[in-house]
């Protein structure tokens, strides 16, 4: 995501608490406290400026929605946006993922959504990747026993590799689909990426993932 | 496949018992008395016309290969190719897969291929593909602890399928491409379907797959 300077995000996302948590620590174990009631936790990692979280919060007004993104400059969008037009049941943070589970305690997450985030093409760099095992052991750790993680993404490379990630782990597969814009899955909701590259005419892949019982 | 009325088919099989074994039950758990050395075992389910099967075994002297193929007018090509150019380490079965295990061992195989098996494409005919939980039982009967099993086909929906079924039994994923043809895996073989479907431009996809551990 290209990253334009912006001096003012910082202070402008403090002044913003009801959208953005600064301290999500602080409510590790205790988000149906902070959301005020007991819906399912649907978290976003990487969520760039918002937009699918949002979109999502709207459509399911009965589950709780967390988008995790760590740029200043890109998630003040998404806070904009939620100025613009408040959504109650979503909250913003922005933070690395890697920290993941100083934020949720074990089972907190029902769902947890991964799109179109950075392929990393370089083995060298497949750290990062934020379906690769180390960020794995962090989603298991906070997931649900029968939670799931939906992925999505328009790159090849990357999903193929998370197929092979994700099944050595130890997740199982559902609902996958290798051409989602000509599939019948029913109530897709578009990222800015995902318009982006379908409009290109590349072809999107999704998946469902959970635990084996 | 389509099938043309050969009623010559089942006397020619008979007549050469020295590439179509008649009575493979026999064999189970002595296949390597069989084939008269020690080599792994690969065996093809579905292996229509037998050119996979065959070209393999031409590039791979040290491993033993046998092509299951049930129908006999679809088999005789495969024979008809081995009289001509003879490769002294595959076998032909003229046979069900659904009686895998009457004829191999509890881990007597090293690895299945699944080759442009028939799709299938109603859901309830889902118990006929070869990649259904009823088949993927046989094989992990008759695999190794870690055995492979190496499937290719053009069908999106039959992979998107076999994806799912393969890792809900328990099956981990590697090396997979979802456009063979297009990566840099080394070493294809292509299989008659194989080559009819990619000179029509689609994409071939391709999996590996083992138990996990
Ligand atoms: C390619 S963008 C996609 C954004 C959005 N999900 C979409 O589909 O339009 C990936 C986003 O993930 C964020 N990201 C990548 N790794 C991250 C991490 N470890 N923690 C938080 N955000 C991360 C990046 O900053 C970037 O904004
Ligand atoms: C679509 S053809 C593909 C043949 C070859 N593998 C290729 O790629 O060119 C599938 C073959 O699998 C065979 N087949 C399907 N189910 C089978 C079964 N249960 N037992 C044996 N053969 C089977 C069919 O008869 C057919 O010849």
């Amino acid at each position: 995501m290209r990253l334009r300077n912006k001096p003012w995000a910082e202070d402008f996302l403090k002044s913003h608490p009801e959208i953005v948590e600064g301290s999500p620590a602080g409510w590790h174990g205790r988000w149906k406290e902070k959301f005020g009631n007991d819906g399912p936790l649907h978290v976003e990692v990487g969520s760039g400026k918002g937009r699918f979280v949002t979109e999502m919060a709207r459509v399911h007004p009965e589950v709780n929605f967390i988008g995790i993104e760590k740029y200043e400059s890109v998630i003040v969008t998404g806070v904009e946006r939620l100025l613009e037009n408040p959504v109650p049941n979503v909250l913003l943070l922005q933070e690395d993922v890697q920290e993941l589970t100083d934020f949720f305690e074990e089972g907190e997450v029902d769902r947890i959504y991964i799109n179109f985030t950075d392929p990393w093409p370089k083995n060298k760099h497949a750290k990062r990747r934020l379906t690769h095992e180390n960020f794995l052991v962090k989603y298991r750790n906070v997931l649900k026993k029968d939670g799931e993680i939906h992925f999505k993404t328009d790159n090849q490379e990357l999903f193929e590799y998370s197929l092979e990630s994700m099944t050595q782990f130890g997740f199982q597969l559902n609902n996958v689909s290798l051409d989602l814009h000509k599939s019948d899955i029913e109530g897709n909701i578009m990222t800015e990426y995902e318009e982006k590259f379908s409009k290109k005419g590349m072809r999107i892949y999704r998946l469902e993932a959970s635990l084996r019982k």
